[in-house]
């Protein structure tokens, strides 16, 4: 898979990348990211990308020009089965969505700043926008490593044990149940008796039981 | 306000609280941010801290004691208004969260990694479990960061124009309506014309009309 990620911030990013399964996926060659600076599309010597909203209001809006610039060149190069906007206002991410793209080639994560981007951007070539949650951040910068995290870890491969992911937490709607390591006791509290038993069914059967009661008393709309 | 990040992989999060508005708002004195490495507080020398779960199965299970040392050492020094653990079963963080943790003083963030923790630090510390949407990442460091930058950049003389954050979407349950700078026209796309009228009564009447419409049409559930 391959990401091409456009922002204002991309050093924002650095850490997230350089780490963990992110790193691994991309030393393995199971993904590739590549960074765009916007300012390198920008249309005057000041580098400028962003400018004030037209009938007035507070914040800056990212400008149409050098971001069709930016997309219409990546787009020359390849195909990309999606070009997505990360906004509070685009649908909201689930595990289903990361599954879902999580087997596409080629994608493009446009990080909104300021106010956001220019509607004709949206007009011209975004084809689906995600938020990762009802809450706003101080831009997409944040968004498109959530967005990348959940996305690349699910590519067959990248985790070491790929049992792991298909027992996570909305694989199957539930949450998942309590979980325990050693000591066995620790300041009087005690691990439960039955995932000492060493009976499988047994043990199946209560982490099943706790997975529901957990998600019908914290989630109930995931039932 | 001052947030403790307790983490096995704090290096990921060096990049966004280098950056941006996080790292304004630490230069301004108006946030500080501590990493702990949860390895620190290892009982074992080969920096253990996690290990298999009771009763089988895959991934591995943050242990007990190294987070009990950790999080008791912090609380020792200082009164915490929340515990807070980053995990994919907790409560979906939204603005109202993220507003009412901005006006604390002192928090403790834990990232959970692997499996997640021994259900006996939840029992012993955590006071409040967020999630920052229904997907999985790799560990709690990126929900950590988001959590972080939705609550930080609420707090006063953070952001330049404070206007602009009380107009972002979510604050009054409505989307942003479209957004629009120079030129006038690009490649055929023109902006709407009142928003180029001067009339800013009827501006502020087409942006309410827009963002309700576009809620309506995207997110009927938030109004």
């Amino acid at each position: 898979m391959r990401i091409d990620i456009i922002s204002v911030l991309p050093e924002l990013m650095e850490s997230p990348f350089k780490t963990s399964i992110l790193r691994r996926a991309m030393d393995k060659g199971l993904a590739e990211v590549h960074f765009h600076h916007l300012r390198d599309w920008s249309t005057n010597k000041h580098r400028q990308i962003d400018d004030e909203p037209y009938g007035g209001g507070a914040g800056m809006v990212m400008m149409v020009e050098p971001l069709d610039k930016c997309i219409s060149e990546l787009k020359s190069q390849r195909n990309y089965d999606e070009v997505i906007y990360l906004t509070p206002d685009g649908i909201t991410l689930n595990q289903k969505i990361a599954n879902t793209l999580s087997i596409k080639n080629n994608l493009i994560f446009l990080c909104g700043h300021y106010k956001g981007i220019d509607q004709r951007v949206r007009d011209l070539h975004i084809t689906k926008e995600i938020s990762i949650g009802d809450y706003v951040l101080t831009g997409g910068e944040l968004a498109a490593c959530v967005l990348a995290d959940s996305v690349i870890r699910l590519i067959p491969g990248v985790l070491n044990d790929e049992q792991s992911a298909l027992t996570d937490s909305f694989q199957d709607d539930l949450l998942s149940p309590p979980i325990y390591t050693r000591p066995e006791s620790y300041k009087g509290l005690e691990v439960p008796k039955v995932l000492l038993s060493g009976n499988f069914a047994q043990i199946e059967e209560w982490r099943h039981e706790e997975a529901v009661r957990i998600t019908k008393e914290k989630r109930p709309d995931l039932l």
